[in-house]
This record gives structure tokens, C-alpha cells and sequence, in this order.
């Protein structure tokens, strides 16, 4: 049997309109690819990209750090229910295959920072500018094209 | 959008064979009804589980202890990685509608503890005899047939 | 250096002032005995068991389920904030060298399943009265003795 | 009861010698102010800051990744075991009541992006050259005053 490909979209719970369109356009692209979309499942970048996945009945899956369900964002398959806080968001980073940063403030900059401990490739949409080896997008086509042509590289399976 | 029920199975990561049985044909009934299993993703009871579901082409996924998803069962479809040991019991135990223990020891114990702190419906079959108030159920079928009760009563929602 | 022994007290949040007193006096005994006490850092039994420590300056750890100091109890010198709920039952009894139980309910249940899960010694006290191997004690003196003589069998080190 | 001031020492488990001994100087200020220091009880960074507390009777505690207390490096008074993982990085720097970042890789900037996350003040010596907003420092002893008066700024209390 052989697993879908499951990439982490990582981001801020309230973002800009137009940061949620570029999320949005993630999400819808990781759908149209065939994997399976994983965040932390509340609003903002998180919301905006699994919207943009069930557009075309993608699969998404939402880690929260709350104790219930009922705080996941409306566009959430499969609510996975921590209650640990922002300790999640190594869940979320670990079972990516790849993960796509999109903005994002110091929670997003934990997550880059744990991908790139735990060799998960990272490919960054006007997200955190620093000297650490992530991937640069510039546009969510190309975000998406590089995190499946970077888990190719690493796992040799997509 | 309206989703799907998540049912826990939880069991130890070696059994014998007559209860591996009763773990596939768990797994099977669980995805026969449509509803989604949720386990620690290792062997045993987890693994017989979780091949169960797929015979029938149920989704399974598996919340694992470990930092790699090489460490899943090949039947899990969706495997998350916590890299944080037993507290990732916790996590299957939280995010499940209900709970079907079947035999188990120490680890199944706790698992029983935080469904009845977290008010999660439990069926056992074959598991912890103790003074707690849990379903018991005498087969697999009975077994997700109160599971599924109990998740409409407390719920509204099956 | 040798480490000092770390006993671990558990037991809820809530409890009678007759648990209460046990609790005190099983934490004043583990400071006479020179012993950190670890616990969870809240109220009821826990805080009886610290406040009996301070009572003869021992010193107590709470590992707290919340996000900050001020939830810890008054008698707690040393706030260890995980902010994780419940998966911090893992970390008190991991961290004991053996935990005394003192009643409880799920909560307790769940950290004598670890304990024994883990090969900590379990101590209770009118505590839940499970086939299970955890010794049985009558009174807090013969808790923190049954405690300290399992340690040394196990360590080698009281 | 006054709770003593926790100043949180992160940075590699390996570190070049210079590296080294500023975290020793670190530790062993952090000491002579009493307060108690927290790490991850680890080698590198973590020992130093260890061993130079120890130097002058300062106490230590160590969240540990692992399963035992045998991985603490031989400084550690308290070792708190999460068998987490890098979930503990969380754990050192909520129960910090300022941290100060020595050096350090990927870990290290998970940390400083959680406690900016959860305004726990930091101090950086040659650490992470980002554009955050941490403090930094040019020596030890400098490291310590600015954490200090951080903590006097947000709680009042040193």
C-alpha cells in the first residue's frame, strides 16, 4: 500500500486578506496534486488553505492545540485533538513530508525551525526572512511544485 | 460539511492470536459503518485492527509514539508522528468519539483513564475488569454497534 | 554528586479534609526524609502534600497542566509550566522515582497505569483498589517507607 | 513564600569550547544572583551552564527528551523526564522566567521563537541574528543583568 503525500501548510490563525488568497491557492493546489493537506486547523492561513483544498474534495486534516473539535476551522476533515498547547505544532511539522510557510509570526517561526531539525523540507511563501536553508516560492503553484519535487528528492515516492 | 466519525481501538502492541481476530474483525466492522479508526499505529491489536478496516477499504490512522512513520503498521494510511512516547495516548484517546479497549495492559489502562477524565464513550471486549463505569461488549459487532449508541447519545450525531 | 530521591504524590484536585490530612502528612514525611516531592501542582491532595513539606522546609516541584505560575498551588517552590493538560500525568511519573497515590479518580488512574507502565514503584493509599501490583499502605509514615525501601530495591540508591 | 527567580540556559548539545565557557560563566552567575537555572539537561551548552552553577552551590534543573534521568549531564539537581522529545524545548521555556539563548542551531531557534511567542524576555549572546526582538548581550555577566531586569520590568518581582 502506498501513502498519499501529506504536506503541512504553517501560518498565522488571522492573516491578511490577501495572505489568505495565496493560502487559499495552496491548499486548492495540494488537493489538485492528490495529497493530503495537514495544519493546526484553526482560522487565518490555516482555514483559508483547507477551504482551498475541499474546493476540489481534497483531504485535510487539522492538529489543534485545544481539548475539542469543535474548535477546528469548518473546513477540517479529520480533527486531530492534542489538548497540548503549541506543542502541536511539532506534530504538525513531523508528519509532513514537506511543509509551505505562508507569512506567519513567531508560532510559524518555531515551525520552520523544527522542520529544518527534523530535515522536513520547508518552502516559504513571503514568510520569515532569514539565513536558514528553506526553499523560496513565489507563488503557490511553485510553492507546492517545489515541496513535491523537494520530497521526491529526500524519499524518492511522489 | 458534516464529518465523519473517528472511533478509537486500543489494545497492546503484542496479543495473541484470538484477540488479533477480534481486532480485524473490529477494524472491518468500524469501516463498515463508515466510520474512520483511529489507533497508535504499532502492531497488535493496532495492526489486526487497522488491516481489518482496509480489507474493506476503510480509512485508518495511526497516532505514533515514535519520530518516523517507518515505525506504523503497513495498514495505516495517515500516520502522525508525535515523537512523544505514551502521551501520545492521550491524543488517540481525545480525538476519538468513542473508544473500543480490547484486552490491553498498562498502556490500555491509562488510555481507559483518560477516556472516562475526557468523557469519551469505551466499549471493552476481553479488557481491564475493574470497577469503572465502561460498555462491555461480547463481539466485535456488539462492540462498534455501542460505540456508534453511545457516540448518537452524548452527540446527537450518527 | 548524588541526586536527591524525588517521590512522587498523586492524587485530586479536589478531595475531603480527611484525604487532605493524609496528604499533608505524607508530604511532611517525604521532606523529614530529605526527599523532593513532585507533583501536579494544583489543589486538593496536592497541595496538602506540598503544604506539609514546607511545613518543615522540604522542598516541592509542580508540574502544572496550565500556562503559568500563578495556577500553582502556594506551597509550590519550584513551577514547572508544560501547558500540555493532562500529558503532564506522564511527566510527574516519569520524573518520580516512586509516587505515592492518594485516592483519586481518572486522573490517578491514569498515572498509576504509567507508573506501572514506566517501572516507577506505586505506593497508594486509599487508593484504587485494582488487580493491579502497586503496594498497599495503611498510613502516611508506612506510604513514604514502602516508597523510599521500593526505590532502594530497585535503584540501589536510598 | 516568595518563589525564587528560574532563568531558562538554552544552546547546543555540542559546542565549541569559547561557546562553553560562556555558558559556564552563565551558569555560574545566574547562581551567584540565586536564581535557579533551567535547561535541557543535556551535554554542550546545558553542561557547562550546569557545571558552572554547581561550581557555586546553584541549583539546577534539566528538562530531559529521553526516558531516564542517566541521560542528565552530571550537573543536573532536578531532572524533570518528559520522554517528549523536543516537546520539552516548550516545557524550559514557559517555566522560565527569562531565558538567555547561547549560541545554538535549529533547537535553540525554536526556543527563542516560543518564548517570544509566549513574552518570556530574552537575552541572546552570539546567538540567532535575526529580526526579532530579543536583547542582546555581550558577556555573561551582562547576559544575567539584562535577564534580571527583564523580568523586574514584566513581573515586578526581582
Amino acid at each position: 500500500m502506498k501513502k498519499k503525500i501529506i504536506i503541512g501548510v504553517i501560518g498565522s490563525s488571522r492573516c491578511s486578506s490577501s495572505i489568505a488568497e495565496i493560502a487559499y491557492m495552496v491548499g486548492k493546489e495540494i488537493a489538485r496534486k492528490g495529497a493530503i493537506l495537514i495544519c493546526g486547523g484553526m482560522g487565518g492561513v490555516m482555514e483559508a488553505a483547507c477551504k482551498g483544498a475541499k474546493e476540489i474534495k481534497g483531504m485535510t486534516i487539522g492538529v489543534l492545540p485545544g481539548d475539542n473539535k469543535e474548535t477546528a476551522n469548518a473546513y477540517v476533515d479529520i480533527p486531530i485533538i492534542t489538548g497540548m498547547g503549541e506543542a502541536r505544532n511539532i506534530i504538525i511539522v513531523r508528519s509532513s513530508d514537506a511543509v509551505i510557510a505562508i507569512a506567519g509570526k513567531y508560532g510559524t517561526l518555531s515551525e520552520l525551525a523544527f522542520a529544518l531539525r527534523f530535515d522536513v523540507p520547508v518552502v516559504g511563501i513571503a514568510t520569515w526572512n532569514i539565513d536558514i536553508p528553506i526553499l523560496k516560492a513565489n507563488n503557490p503553484k511553485q510553492a507546492v511544485d517545489m515541496a513535491l519535487s523537494a520530497i521526491q528528492k529526500t524519499q524518492g515516492k511522489y
